[in-house]
């Protein structure tokens, strides 16, 4: 290694970071530090010389994308002594190789200019979330990001063929392959995706494209238990054949915290205690109307369903699935409040949500909850939010905790997950380790202080 | 840790093997080795035993499946000094879950064996290869084993959703969840899948399921160039959705020498240098044939296909994947030859072939070059067989050598992997070790030296 000096190109630096910009608040305005300073580098060789600068300096280093996550993963540290690296200046498509169906990416390019840029040459990456207009594909890959597209695509770990990664010292590991399979030795990207920045820098991705579909079609359902809709799910990955692309799960309660908002409504009449949000989508010249159709039939004939829509337009399909986005939209004017993002085997769903709302309506009786989530993947979102009028303050949090503390007991006891896709973070740390074998926390460890035995990066995400 | 002896079950050893089982030979019958004893636990209790006992006396592990490999992978060493582990007695499938599509199956499960109890279930283990009939599921993690449907459900690595491992200290990390989304720290699954038994003992693992198809179709149909395959592959994607499950190329040379086993036919009139089999499967009430029906004719109109059949019955559709078997089985009668498991992008395949197919005619001319493979991944398996009078020998060991470079600078050259499938094993080690870059090589043994510090696991396949 070079022995002199390292000085940083001031031009990439952001000495005086304004506290309310993206850099210091995440979307919950929840998180808050103070980095040293903010750097942008804009290639490869400044994050190199910007991690050895680190290195001289004994900085620890903060990976950030679009800072969207949930669990203060991507957050400066309340303790100084550390850079924020935003790859958001890194932001090229390198390449798009239609006949590969792949595409090469920089970290800090919005994960929805990549599906505009795909959806160009008739083609489609199907990744996607809520936050996908600031998301970026550095912290996808970071955090390896879910969403709704997972029961078919699977999460970003299954979308990934390779990495481009400054490692911990400053060293470049080229991982770009666009290969399909490469049984080489141990499969080095799988430790980066989902390392939340403890690892080290993702600065590109080549990623796996698939042909866009031709046909979508959308519908919303009601259904009369969560049992019900388990069953209507594995009858519809069947009867769909693998054209079932999302399977969301709504509470009644959930779609009246969305009517709330601007031109939300329910298209159904007939109430229901769940609804569920089904699309499938095709891109050959199949004839998906009539085997959603059929499907429709089939399940109201064997009373899976009670009522159902199918969107006759693009714009009914954008209706239904305002609903489903507007129950995230309406929580944000809600104050403080408990989010969760567990998972258990499917076959275990209903006993969850059942067993949760029983609890819940036991523990904290004044409180909303809303559950509602990815149920194809076995992953609920529980919200729990306190009366209207509970202050901010001890009283709150410890009413929020007795919430979690609930739902992760149901969890635990089902084989689940405390968290689903959202990450473990700083904001999950202490439930995860909780949870966590001493065989599983040191095999962490191993890896962690194998990797970056100086923990320089990320420090505190994920475990102390 | 227990500070008294291990003391070994004697039932569970075989003392004096012979040197003609499987244990020592394997498929190809080029394996030799000299394991001090084999062991065959029976429980993970056994395999924690047996660990311990390797530990105190300083005896390397060599864990074994069906043995089945291509890269002498799972094949005792040489030098003495090491237990072969076989997991061929932990074969229990220990839970089928319907509803979370899921299995929980014991190491030493044969493939075929897990096809049968699934089917039974009107479920679908999707991994399928030419040693089903003998390969074991803990062989398939430990090599990422692909296969003929990966380009729709994916490697072995893409259908694990939890491990248990027996661990260089004995230690077990129990690994065994049901999920299909958990984010909670580094996914250690993915360190063991593809380590060729070179960082623990995988005992059991739970797995993904899918609906069994109720359709499948089969075609065989004659191309005109290896570029004319590769626009069909792209045209199938599209037109036939996500239900493209197989696409097989078959040179006319390699369906010429599986032409020499019984019951074998080209069942098209028309000469072609190259053939597809093709498949796509679906199990919803989905009209499948006139899908592929349709496609048929717009590859034929835009004259990709020179000529094709589609199987009316399940008779036909054997008899087509049986040219594909036979292509395999027939090379074996042919002495020592060269067999190649490369990869390249998808885009690169056709000048793949075409380029390693002129290359060989100068170097090698007076060889048999058999071109074939999972094309739709970029996989191909180039075969070349020396003259059928040319002795064996150190002149023949350097004429296929010399066909291997050939092969490998097109590959290498292109952007391929020289392993896309098949492991590094012993055989593979040093053509990868030449082509891993100092920053690779060094995070595998970082990881390796983490996980297995004594480097009692596997030493020798994939690096020293």
């Amino acid at each position: 290694m070079d022995t002199t000096e390292t000085t940083l190109d001031e031009t990439i630096l952001i000495r005086d970071v304004d506290r309310g910009s993206h850099y210091i608040r995440d979307w919950t305005g929840e998180a808050d530090g103070n980095p040293s300073f903010v750097a942008r580098p804009r290639s490869v060789a400044e994050v190199v010389d910007l991690v050895r600068y680190c290195v001289e300096k004994g900085l620890a280093i903060v990976p950030q994308g679009g800072h969207t996550g949930l669990v203060e993963g991507a957050s400066a540290r309340i303790e100084g002594g550390h850079v924020l690296v935003s790859l958001e200046r890194m932001n090229r498509i390198r390449a798009i190789d239609p006949l590969n169906f792949s595409v090469e990416v920089e970290a800090g390019c919005v994960l929805e200019v990549l599906h505009q840029a795909v959806e160009a040459e008739d083609l489609m990456f199907p990744l996607s979330l809520g936050a996908k207009g600031s998301c970026q594909i550095g912290g996808n890959v970071a955090t390896n990001a879910g969403g709704i597209n997972v029961l078919r695509y699977g999460m970003m770990r299954d979308l990934v063929l390779g990495l481009e990664v400054v490692l911990p010292d400053g060293r470049v590991w080229n991982g770009l392959k666009t290969l399909r399979k490469d049984n080489t030795g141990y499969d080095l990207k799988q430790l980066f995706l989902g390392s939340e920045g403890t690892l080290g820098i993702v600065t590109a991705a080549t990623l796996k494209l698939f042909p866009r579909p031709s046909s979508i079609e959308t519908m919303f359902l009601a259904v009369s238990s969560a049992s019900d809709a388990i069953r209507l799910f594995a009858a519809a990955r069947r009867h769909l054949a693998d054209l079932l692309s999302a399977f969301e799960l709504i509470s009644d309660r959930s779609v009246e915290l969305a009517r709330t908002m601007p031109d939300i409504s329910n298209p159904l009449g007939t109430g229901a205690p769940y609804y569920v949000l089904l699309e499938a989508s095709s891109s050959g010249p199949l004839d998906l109307e009539v085997l959603v159709g059929g499907f429709l039939e089939f399940a109201m004939e064997a009373e899976m369903v009670l009522d159902g829509v199918r969107a006759s337009s693009v714009t009914q399909a954008q209706k239904i699935w305002a609903i489903r986005e507007g129950v995230v939209e309406a929580q944000v004017k809600h104050g403080t409040y408990l989010r969760t993002d567990v998972s258990v085997p499917i076959s275990q769903v209903a006993a969850c949500i059942d067993e949760v709302e029983a609890a819940l309506a036991e523990t904290v009786a004044d409180g909303v909850v809303l559950t509602y989530g990815h149920i194809g993947d076995g992953n609920m979102h529980f919200v729990v939010m306190p009366p209207r009028d509970m202050p901010e303050g001890p009283d709150r949090r410890s009413w929020i905790k007795a919430s979690e503390a609930v739902i992760f007991e149901v969890v635990d006891r089902l084989g689940g997950s405390i968290s689903a896709e959202h990450g473990i973070g700083r904001a999950k740390r202490n439930a995860f380790e909780k949870r966590a074998s001493a065989t599983q926390m040191d095999l962490l460890r191993t890896l962690k202080s194998g990797i970056d035995p100086a923990n320089r990066m990320n420090p505190g995400a994920i475990f102390e």
